[in-house]
């Protein structure tokens, strides 16, 4: 591997073997294929967490759990007292959602693993495959709750004490269920520090459409768009949908209404096409159809690569909501930035042995800004970070059709591995 | 009862009994008090029948029952070939109300028959009093079942061969659990002929503020406004919500957003204060904050006492459903007018006797619009309709707050008695 051109021939990826393991995977799943729902800490995590550790275990990674959950498969190099060298992504699924997204990120590392191993490669550095724990915030509302902790939040260690989802069931308990968190106030334990990896590398389906579109292997991220997570709740009169005359309601519901509106205006009057905002969650109470909503929740995602152009348009949203408020007569209980995290740089060092790797597979490569966010975007915080992207069907994530051909995982894998190889031999 | 003056003053109430009866029946409930909660069909509210019928029986009525389950006591008049003057309201409560909501309009009724009785009063014309089933839409997502099929509606007759709950059990088999339907094809029977009453009054309380507000005795409805109710499914493409760019998304979301300001806009252009419109549910799909939104469902109420007013409202949402689908390249999956009912009048000739009580009895009333419906709606299809409102704390209903004085009940009691003497003597 230090003359990788000799080497590259002998990378072979088990394809059908992969595939069905990410079809597999699939099947732990609350809601019928083809759609994948796999919650934090729910029975179907709890069976998929079982699978990735067999798993782990046959691809001869020795295998430990955290606090959390964030799950380690490490392969010891020679020189074990080096930092080692990770590679990982999630398997949470939000609702409804498919079965490529971080699944690849996670199967696809440790078939890398299989990859370097039957090429007769040694580590110099251990290589470490990571799943981290609830990517997704779907259950308590926390994006890359794993990864976050791991890069140090204090913010976010002092949440945990009280989060609950909305059965009110609160994360200890609900990580205790699943077999974690068992000591008193051990999640700190969770904290990596700085240098604790040399390096960390993410396999990734695009969730966008470009390389599909344009015919081309990999995407080399070279920066993660930053997203910020705010929740919205308005307070009304209520009432009985007959009885209360037109003029005299404060509608809760309508002032979410507008506040959606409100947030996609902002964002394109922001000019950039880099800009983006979503208004995915909506609820009303008592959401029967003969009451006046007499409460709205929001929760609102707006990303961008400038840091600064985001944060400006969370304002806009925030003087939008008061104004939106005292226009309706109906009361801002709530406007709360639950994450409003900076922008990611992927490491030149990285990008080079992505690139690098690319060329000696004679495999087309392309540049590129992650626009979604992933658990990189924190393992940044504590070590160099990359991100491989493979082309996904039409840019579908999020979504039972989403897709990527066998094909264009193996290259992903192929190109992890050998940049794996590399950045362990340095 | 001819010459009232003499009369009135031997009208007396037993408030404390009244009271009592209220607060027993508050009892049968499936949520605890002060909240009421009592379904259609369920052991509460066959218990509660039973409770009814029994006092019925008490007041010296003769019980009988549809094949739905609408109640009927009969006083038999000295004419009894004369078509009968009834009274009657419901005791079905939505989840978590209160416990004046159709119930004063039939323990109301019962008493004011038992009014009339100790002042001495024969009926010419029969006197009934009816417990209606399931004024409330809770189980079936129908709202005045058992009048509405009284008054002879072949559309619903058709519908509950096929109605299920969300527990997928059938309207016929949760009648026939509560010992009604019991012989095939038997719900045409529960169609009346236009005219088999002489005249229907409701009693019940306003649901509004305006009598407390105002320190009004009685309510005299000159007409019930006219509710429509309509499903609105938008679909979009969906996606990530940090992937997917602002030009390229469809999001069904925020063309719901859209139509509920739609439907605010074309309420206030009628130009009418008695029009309004609500969207009182608006649900997303998959309803997570990183993805766009891919379903969006609504439910729309609007109400008017004007019937062409109304159906120009509802045009109008159609029209805005149409151009914001096309706007925003999403698909209107659905637009459902699940019904449509027409206003109904008070008679003249009711208002006249409902007028006159008032005044004979020293009690202050103002003539005034009804603008949630009542079974009275449907009753007008068969019979000259009136209603007798009385005050309620704030004008809160369908909430544990829920609250009227009982002596505003029985001043209630003793117009809707004398109301109902007038009216049988002619
Ligand atoms: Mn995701
Ligand atoms: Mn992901
Ligand atoms: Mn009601
Ligand atoms: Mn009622």
């Amino acid at each position: 591997f230090d003359e990788t051109h000799s080497n590259t021939q002998s990378l072979s990826v088990d394809a059908e073997n992969l595939q069905k393991q990410i079809d597999e995977l699939a099947t732990f799943s609350d809601t019928p294929a083809p759609s994948v729902t796999r919650v934090l800490y729910t029975e179907k995590d709890v069976i998929a967490r079982r699978y990735i550790k067999n798993i782990m275990g046959l691809a001869g990674l020795s295998v430990r759990e955290d606090a959390v959950g964030n799950i380690f498969g490490r392969w010891e190099g020679y020189e074990p007292d080096l930092a080692p060298v990770a590679s990982g992504s999630h398997i949470d699924a939000i609702p409804y959602s498919g079965k490529y997204d971080g699944v690849v990120g996670v199967l696809g590392a440790i078939e890398a693993i299989n990859v370097l191993r039957r090429s007769g490669f040694k580590p110099k550095r251990s290589l470490e495959i990571i799943m981290f724990t609830s990517e997704e915030p779907t259950r308590f509302g926390i994006s890359c709750l794993g990864s976050r902790l791991m890069a140090g939040s204090e913010m976010l260690l002092k949440a945990l004490e009280t989060t609950v989802d909305n059965q009110n069931i609160s994360f200890i308990d609900a990580a205790r269920s699943a077999g974690y968190a068992q000591e008193e106030n051990d999640l700190r334990s969770v904290f990596l520090k700085k240098g604790s990896y040399a390096a960390f590398v993410e396999l990734h389906i695009e969730q966008g459409p470009l390389l599909e579109e344009e015919g081309i292997s990999v995407g080399i991220v070279t920066a993660i768009a930053a997203p910020a997570s705010i929740k919205v709740d308005f307070k009304g009169g209520g009432g009985h949908a007959g009885a209360v005359l037109m003029p005299h309601r404060n509608d809760a519901g309508l002032a979410a209404a507008e506040l959606a509106l409100a947030v996609e205006k902002h964002v394109f009057d922001s000019g950039s096409i880099d800009t983006v905002g979503t208004v995915g969650i909506l609820d009303l109470h008592p959401r029967a159809i003969n009451s006046i909503p007499s409460k709205s929740h929001l929760e609102i995602d707006t990303r961008d690569i400038d840091e600064e152009r985001r944060n400006k348009v969370i304002e806009k949203i925030h003087e939008s909501a008061v104004s939106i408020a005292k226009k309706r007569g109906v009361r801002l209980a709530e406007f709360n930035i639950i994450n409003q995290d900076p922008p990611a740089l992927s490491d030149v060092s990285i990008i080079e042995a992505m690139k690098s790797a690319s060329k000696e597979l004679n495999l087309t490569h392309k540049l590129m800004i992650s626009r979604a966010y992933h658990d990189s975007l924190f393992m940044a915080r504590v070590s160099p970070m990359g991100m491989i992207f493979i082309p996904c069907f039409k840019g579908y994530s999020h979504r039972p059709e989403e897709f990527s051909l066998i094909e264009d995982i193996s290259n992903g894998v192929k190109v992890l591995a050998l940049t794996l190889a590399q950045l362990s031999l340095k």
